[in-house]
């Protein structure tokens, strides 16, 4: 083991291992005056879900719940019966990171796909979708993608139109986990709305964790009859939150001022920087194409081991030393310059 | 309709209509400084777990989840298999308020006993234990209260004892819902460890969001081998916060200075003051006895309706006219007075 | 403990633990020709619900279960999300007999009602139907009473009309554990048809076990669109026989030539000469009115004790020393005898 | 279409289209003698148990089920919390055929492994076995096999000797689909017992339905402490019978003077028999070795409907134009040449 030195400030292992955005922060200060009632039924929350309504369209319907896992699952539940089948990449984060949450809860099976570039495609789909009206087979209604994906890859608007049209015809709905969706749709110079209703998603888990801030995630139903009976599912899921308001300011912030895109168009700028250092680094090989604020690269285990002694980040494939680094909000040019110094410098050996 | 006045800025609804203790907002404050590891595996989570060590004593297991229904559920869920029971007061809130999540998430029955003053007894609880052995019967396993009650009393400590003796004698655990552990502990003037470990209980939801915290809750395995496997149901259940440490260092800051004690013991006297202040007043009745920091009233239907033209409260017992006041760490003594004034005003018509 | 004698070779313990109607056995055998197409999608099965629609009409759907839990759990399912509440009597099969299976398995919290001689009435089921529309509480879906009842009452044609009305007009279903609605509609001199459908029943478990099959139980959806998705339901819940000629065929004789009428009017008959005969014996009461093929009886201890050392059979409400006697479709007037005896002479002493 | 003729008596589309064998039926015919206890509770119960410890050793736990989902199902819960994974073929029966009955009822992910003619190996459960202890990732906690395979081959001794040793060393269990069990140890001139319990098998699916009884199938627990809580999860997983002594003699007469071995080797021969036939015609591939009583053929597609218009089967790998013929206890030497010669037709156009 080499020496551990201090761990720098910020590190690239998960966008989610940074803090709050001060705009967060404030907003949250800011709504800490007084009583209101719990549970969303307040004028923080009404403005908030107001707030989706001017980036989305109206008609919609949006939940707020404590976490991607929930959002996920929820909006999931929301579209199934127990034997139903939900297809997703064998790389999705409800597929391998979420320790069996939709089963248990929805009580669908997942069916894996193999992704490509971590995205999935109507062709992949349709070759699972059968056994449809047969007793013994689960019933494929849902098609559910990452948007950025698990890879750091970013699906192109025609491929997610392409899905919806897939999953529209055979009676399916398109989900979108978007806990990246941010970085996506700027990635795409998209609107949200342009990057998930237009292309004819249904239901959207829409991230704000991953984009600074504290804590929550929205669920966003296009057509708001999918989430009619949504409050008795989100209760049951354990996934409403008494002081609502909390949770509401902080996505009222994210909506404001565009400091969604903000956060995001920087976090994917610094991902750039960071790709466009390391692939200066002989033996770091840049694994999939950097489309939003994940660099994914493979490197000699041995020099893996030496940078982790300084940073921690995660394996992304182990068993080919493959490994993600993440940008946030909060990156900064010379967090990206000393990082790639430190991968340089244990490649070097 | 009445006219509708202007609200007053703190209500008597819930001590989750306050907002944030300024001491918990400046301890999220503080926390947020560059990155920390995500899922608890940071120094502020392990801090705070030291933190509930030195109230609780060694050996324990502390878990943090999003909320009281998430501790309350996946705590139940360690401690049975679906073919198990739970038995607790007709009026608790896993039984009544949490929209039926124990019995979706663990699969058990909840076996309702007729509370008496909000509180159950070993006697109510050997009326049900029976059919053990029987394939046909759930199986008792847990006896679960609250502490304090959904109606403002407080159990003693020889009750708490009489409940853990009897499920330790039967096989079974003793679960305490303490949402507002804190309110009954400061009525006692217990330490949290006398209020709860020192009693016989094994498992405690440990209450922060109705103290004054933004949103946390917290699992004690009194037993840590109760808790072996709750990592794992804890992110199955989806309760597991990415950035954990927002809410640890609310707990800190909650287990620091007693602050809880502080706020419990203020919300504790306010409803105090309430009470004497409306006890004052024909046509009100104190239903049940004030020992923590709520008021349960009898009024006339008319009366109700007028008061709630300026104040949000909630019916506890429609049918019969009684309503709940409760008092929150942000409570003022201006506030009791204003709003026994509009009860008084309201009761003389 | 006394001396234990030969057991006779009939109980009186419950009408399931007689064997199998020579008709039905015979069906079983003539049914045992060549190979049919497995899973239902047979001759023998198509035959079996035509009967069906011969005695409860057309427009309905029938489906096979393996027993009783089977039937009533999906039936349940079919009609709720897990967020919804089943209101039934605190004595009903499924809320105490089952191990939990209807809230595993759908999910929903089941409410108790107190029973009055078995049965319950829409003023029981409105003091629990409330929180509509509230997030925090189950929503009231269904009400499900037994026919004939646990106690061995016959709900009355209009009690039935009143619960349905009732369920109807508040957005629920009725729902019907059929176990012995054969024993009801014998009793009451009544159809199928009348007896179910005709009252505003909505989904029927239709008992066979507990009549002289072998073993097999029917879910029939008199409104057919509530069964759409009952396959799905059934092969997921386990419940589906892949060799179902040999259940379909049971039914198939059970509604031919009226054996299910034959066989419930016999035991019930039987029920009443035991009935007449026990009257007679000082210090044995009778609980409940004998109105289909159940006694139930209050006598003393030491007593009970005595006739259990010859007859097995089931305490009912053990801390009143109230027992349950069942009379099946083999039960003859000898043994009716026997067992009076029995009882007459363990009452002496 | 082509003209349908009439059809045969005995299909080759499944062992479950079979009816019946006599001796089976006579058993449950000898049963059906006067009153005996429900629920398991009865000498034609216990006396099959001790049968099956004749064949499978002391210290074991049976339970008798309606049929191989229930089986598989219920003994999957038995090992695991919902948390875990159950590792298995991608064309196992428990991932493909039960509508998602195993994550609905255990909550458990399952992880389909691509077999290799119909099996899997230590290597490939190697491979996804990882994210132990990862509180994100399901754990790995049972692999499950079905014996024979639902390919038609068989695993050698050493396989499963294999796959148990892999499982007993990472903390697994080996849990065995027999559904056709008895196929596979009549090809290997096995005992029953040499086929499961002394390879290191932990819980078996012992199939019957199969294999000639009316229905019903066991789950043998060979670490009976497996099994402590199973009558729990068999009740409240709907899978209880009432008159379980039907069952149970069914299995008593399967067990008895060797009829398992007979009516499977039986059904081996008969497979044998059409291969040997179909082999000889051009255009028929067969596509797995014929180890047990199936053969997969491939053949041209009009061939495949020329021949369904006689004989009713099932596609297996429906765009590769595989099929599954099945033989069974009572098909006999006429039935295959008939069928081989219906087959030849299809083919010759």
């Amino acid at each position: 083991m080499p020496q551990v030195l201090a761990r720098p400030l910020r590190s690239f292992a998960s966008d989610n291992n940074a803090g709050i955005h001060p705009e967060v922060l404030d907003a949250i200060a800011r709504a800490n005056q007084g009583h209101v009632v719990a549970y969303g039924d307040d004028p923080y929350t009404r403005s908030a879900v107001e707030k989706f309504k001017e980036h989305f369209g109206e008609g919609i319907e949006v939940f707020f719940t404590f976490n991607g896992t929930g959002a996920n699952v929820l909006g999931l539940q929301a579209l199934t019966r127990p034997y139903h089948a939900v297809l997703c990449s064998d790389f999705a984060h409800i597929y391998c990171d979420e320790c069996g949450a939709p089963e248990k809860h929805t009580g669908c099976k997942l069916i894996p796909l193999p992704h490509q570039d971590g995205k999935i495609t109507p062709e992949l789909v349709r070759r699972v979708y059968h056994g449809i009206g047969d007793q013994h087979h689960v019933q494929a209604r849902v098609v559910s993608i990452t948007q950025s994906t698990e890879m750091g890859t970013v699906y192109q608007p025609e491929e997610i139109r392409g899905l919806a049209g897939f999953a529209h015809e055979h009676g399916m709905f398109l989900h979108v986990d978007g806990a990246r969706i941010a970085n996506a749709a700027a990635a795409l110079g998209q609107t949200l709305r342009q990057a998930t209703r237009d292309l004819g998603v249904d239901v959207l888990s829409f991230g704000g964790t991953k984009n600074g801030i504290m804590g929550g995630e929205a669920v966003v139903f296009f057509d708001g009859a999918l989430g009619e009976d949504f409050l008795f599912l989100r209760k049951q899921g354990m996934q409403l939150a008494s002081k609502m308001r909390f949770i509401a300011v902080q996505f009222e912030a994210l909506l404001t001022n565009d400091l969604w895109r903000r956060s995001a168009e920087h976090a994917n700028r610094m991902a750039r920087a960071l790709e466009a250092e390391v692939r200066r680094i002989p033996q770091v090989r840049i694994v999939w194409k950097v489309e939003a604020n994940g660099v994914f690269a493979q490197l000699p285990r041995p020099a893996i081991e030496k940078i982790k002694a300084r940073y921690f980040f995660y394996p992304w494939i182990e068993e080919e030393n493959i490994v993600r680094w993440m940008c946030s909000f909060d990156t900064t040019e010379d967090d990206v310059k000393a990082f790639a110094e430190a991968v340089a410098e244990a490649v070097r050996g």
